[in-house]
């Protein structure tokens, strides 16, 4: 088993391979990455899809000297496992284990750590700026797919690039999916000219004089303008990426590795920016992604043999996806909008239920906050669901668009907090910490699946301005049995003169610490935030109350809650010691969610002995 | 004199004009702006150039009814002045007067309160599909100009609208400038097919054909549907606009307000999303203008006989610039990253000094950031200078692509506090706020010019990571004779143990408020801040000392400084009090800086009178 893979010590050893080899390379690849994500869950169906695409980029770049940005980054693992890191894959996405992404710290073959969509042309074009000032002849390639080109900044990106004389490559990865399936004009536009026979003449023609020219050697580039201007007239020759200064070649079968290997290597002799446009089946050789590939994104552990997804219980996503389809039954205003993470929100059955209601914007989180912001004016009650971490693109909108106008949405931020597996890009952590700098913001943070719920109605009848409600990934923590909320802004459980302020899931460690201390004779009570923001005046009162204070914050230290909660007690003269446990550093590393909280000391046994240190 | 413009009660007059009062109108337009802008300063190029768009826009739209989104809002003059703002008109920019953009709480007819670009077209989309699922016909217009075009924001509003089946309308008011003169692909790309024969072809048959049709009574369009098949082999008919879904018209002289007028009634009989490419002239009706738009663009004071601009005095922008060009000879790597603000940031000599260590990316904050992080990648020190308010825009960037990168950046943040008579879209309130919150930032916050080159230095020879320097539009304020900076992370200005704690301009008036409190025996020292994150502990130490605190922060309230260094004192025990002043509400109203501070409670005597309520 894993002949060629074992045999490979270097990624230049790829091009020494023949048709057949690089083949079975491919056969390889694809086994060991589905057993490999069968255990411990990942991005399979993307993976799945670049196998031969990166065996061809590392047959013609060399990823020591050329920087290779994959986009997102949720496609990289062949790369991994064929720039030095075959062996470790096995850990893949475990704590102190290989990332799920590219990642700086882990090799220099990754030229950025990423996990946000969009960025790998502007990225590559300052490398490949820097590169000609610095007289480095490197190559610069993006590999971008689809999806990602939905978001603006890819926009910005290739409208800029247009400029650039040489040695920057653009591959777009054409899988007619972003997560979903890819929404918008520009998806349409792309299945146009895919299958128009002009294109597929244009394309055939230049494949097959591609395929006259020597592996070795100049691939000649007037060859392939004199094929250009000999087809100016088509319409064809014509189109968005030519529009924006790009010399456009393709689109090209992904999944044949040697006319691709072909392919690049003589894209690097062509004397402008170039867009080369592959066609890859999301999950290709693995039946059960390619059938769905939604499932098979970014998936938990499965059966390989019978294709089934271990189920994980109930979650805060599918609560408020449920929630909200039974709001919007009983007030017609209610409207759903995501960027391209209609399943990974829960919103699923909402489109189904509310179809003229239900907006998926593409990856284009800025859009969506502004979108909302139209729909708000105008009566509607948008409920924008999308993860922490990719809601910091839409700071600004928020602020202008929104707060703003003094109009009424609602964000329903999911994956707030720690985030498991997916590691530093996607955890999040900043949320608190910009949204409540935000005039007029109200922000809930529920700690049960019951708690989102009365924070959505509240949402939706009590709040007037824009109000954030944050809540986990995953499950329901721990429920205390003595303990029900109030549905108010704040609860107290427990009692003593040392208190715990905290919020949202990390509630249930901390009560469960101040339940085993009360056993020790230790009283701590736990002051819990519902509605975090602006910071609720009887809970500063509560504390002020109390001879010690702990910070509890899943989130941020900087610019996070228990700063203002800070400023508050300062500004009523309060004179005892508070101690803060947050992430201090800000980023935290990949891990299961238990790991993460024990390293950030928000765990129950962390937070006993935090206490026991007042 | 103005006979037309007073005559008419209410814009539905306007489409009861003759050609000739049309054009009438329009010329006395221009005088009222022209005259208005010499004595009030304001936007003068863009709004002398949508004039007879204005006036077309109000011959077949009802402000009332439809949504006319006007993209950045610097070119709203015209609108307000016929649509009731015209008396009120002379009050432009100044306190309690005219705001300088569209504002909702101004007049029913400005559907948003805008002032940053590339949001129209999101917006009106909101309002549109909106409109659709309250069944009202209303028209949704968007105009949006070449250089908002840049922003990614429009792409991904572009790539959502054409979906859309009707009543959506986006103008295209082309001027091939952004502020400065337009840059990338697409500026490029619109100069290209603006001229083509082919085009103009088009276009001449297009009007030809919208000529003969009378102007009252549905125009058919299937009429310019069989235009548009008759020449469907022309290469031209197809086009970005129309790759994203768009039917495209144009492009069309912008200055000619009688076809205009009825291009635009034309537009409405169109069942799907329309663009209207129409090409004007920035400053078009005032010589000097036209000669010199980005002069005119956002002007102080003028002469109108002799195009004269009152000068103002040494600013911030200027020193910066002057000495990044002056750095920038010492190191080769010192690199120089504008989004289309070369002039206001004064980058102007750098660009002409250091050519090819200067980029101009056009209206784009995100993409400026990330590919300022890929320059860092290989080794340059990108200075990205921006306006304050529009970094909002590139939260995420700082985050995912400079800070997690461990990469070395510094951002210029230009405009940071209150920036007068642009008022609340353009006020830098939030970036200390949000800027902190982002693992591994330093940032500077200098007084006088002499610490900005300070800062400058250090952010260049000292710090390793992100780093953000921060300083306000225009002047210095008043230097106490008694002060020299120390240079290092803060400084101390008098002795008392009452002390301000502040930092950047404001200093200034809380040195005043101490010397002028130390007359009258009440001793009040000021500890400022130099570097304000992260907190130097020797200014907590300092206020450590102190019985009373005074925080004078000029920026946002919620997420501030003074929330931090709140913290910081109650971690260490701080048992006194400490009291805040800074921007409550974060939103700040339009006017000159003096009176805004004053609102605040930011000057002097405000100052002094907070200390004596201590």
């Amino acid at each position: 088993m894993s002949n060629i893979l074992s045999s490979l010590k270097s990624p230049d050893m790829i091009n020494n391979l023949s048709e057949n080899e690089k083949v079975e390379l491919c056969t390889e690849l694809r086994k060991r990455i589905i057993e490999t994500v069968s255990e411990t869950g990942g991005h399979l169906a993307s993976n799945l899809g670049v196998i031969e695409l990166t065996v061809a980029l590392l047959s013609a770049f060399d990823p020591y000297k050329d920087s290779i940005i994959f986009d997102v980054g949720h496609q990289v693992y062949a790369y991994k496992i064929l720039t030095g890191r075959n062996e470790k894959f096995s850990t893949l996405r475990t704590y102190g284990g290989i990332s799920g992404f590219p990642s700086r710290e882990e090799s220099d073959c990754d030229p950025f750590t990423t996990g946000h969509s969009s960025t790998s042309i502007s990225s590559a074009l300052g490398i490949s700026v820097a590169n000609t000032i610095r007289n480095d002849d490197a190559y610069t390639v993006a590999v971008i797919g689809d999806g990602s080109l939905t978001g603006g900044l890819a926009f910005e990106g290739l409208n800029n690039a247009g400029r650039l004389k040489k040695n920057f490559i653009v591959i777009l990865n054409d899988n007619e999916m972003a997560i979903s399936k890819n929404v918008g004009s520009l998806a349409t536009y792309l299945g146009y000219f895919r299958t128009r026979p002009g294109y597929i003449k244009f394309k055939e023609s230049i494949e097959s004089t591609m395929e006259k020219i020597p592996l070795v050697g100049k691939f000649s580039a007037s060859v392939i303008r004199g094929i250009k201007n000999g087809i100016k007239e088509d319409i064809y020759s014509k189109n968005i990426f030519t529009d924006l200064g790009f010399a456009y070649y393709g689109p090209f079968d992904g999944h044949d590795v040697e006319k691709l290997s072909r392919t690049l290597k003589n894209a690097k002799e062509i004397d402008k920016p170039i867009l080369i446009h592959v066609r890859t089946v999301k999950g290709k050789g693995f039946e059960y992604a390619e059938e769905n590939p939604n499932i098979f994104h970014g998936v938990g552990r499965f059966d390989i043999n019978s294709g089934e997804v271990k189920k994980a219980g109930d979650n805060f996503s599918a609560v408020f996806g449920r929630e909200l389809t039974r709001l919007a039954f009983g007030n017609k205003n209610v409207c759903a909008v995501t960027a391209a993470m209609c399943e990974g929100t829960g919103l699923t059955d909402f489109q189904k239920k509310h179809s003229d209601r239900f907006f998926d914007v593409g990856i284009a989180e800025e859009h969506a906050v502004t979108f909302s912001a139209g729909l708000a004016r105008k009566g509607m009650v948008p409920f924008f669901a999308v993860y922490s971490t990719f809601l910091q693109r839409a700071y600004d909108n928020l602020i202008h668009d929104i707060a703003l106008q003094n109009l009424k949405a609602v964000i329903c931020v999911d994956r707030a907090g720690v985030v498991g597996e997916d590691g530093r890009t996607h955890h999040g952590m900043f949320d608190a910490a910009y949204l409540k700098s935000i005039p007029t913001i109200a922000i809930y943070s529920p700690t049960s699946f019951d708690e989102l719920k009365t924070a959505m109605s509240r949402a939706l009848n009590e709040e007037t301005s824009l109000t954030a409600i944050r809540y986990p990934r995953g499950s329901e923590l721990y429920k205390p049995e003595d303990f029900e909320t109030s549905a108010k802004d704040f609860d107290v459980y427990g009692e003593g003169d040392t208190a715990i302020i905290t919020y949202g899931r990390i509630f249930s460690n901390c009560a469960i610490a101040s339940g085993e201390l009360k056993e020790e004779n230790i009283k701590v009570k736990v002051i819990k935030l519902n509605k975090i923001y602006p910071i609720p005046s009887g809970a500063v009162t509560e504390a002020l109350n109390c001879k010690k204070l702990l910070f509890v914050e899943e989130g941020s230290k900087n610019g996070g809650i228990a700063e203002s909660f800070a400023l508050k007690l300062i500004e009523e003269g309060y004179s005892g010691k508070m101690k803060i446990t947050a992430a201090e550093k800000g980023f935290v590393p990949h891990g299961n969610m238990q790991q993460l909280l024990k390293e950030l000391k928000m765990d129950k046994d962390s937070i006993k002995e935090t206490l026991k240190s007042l």
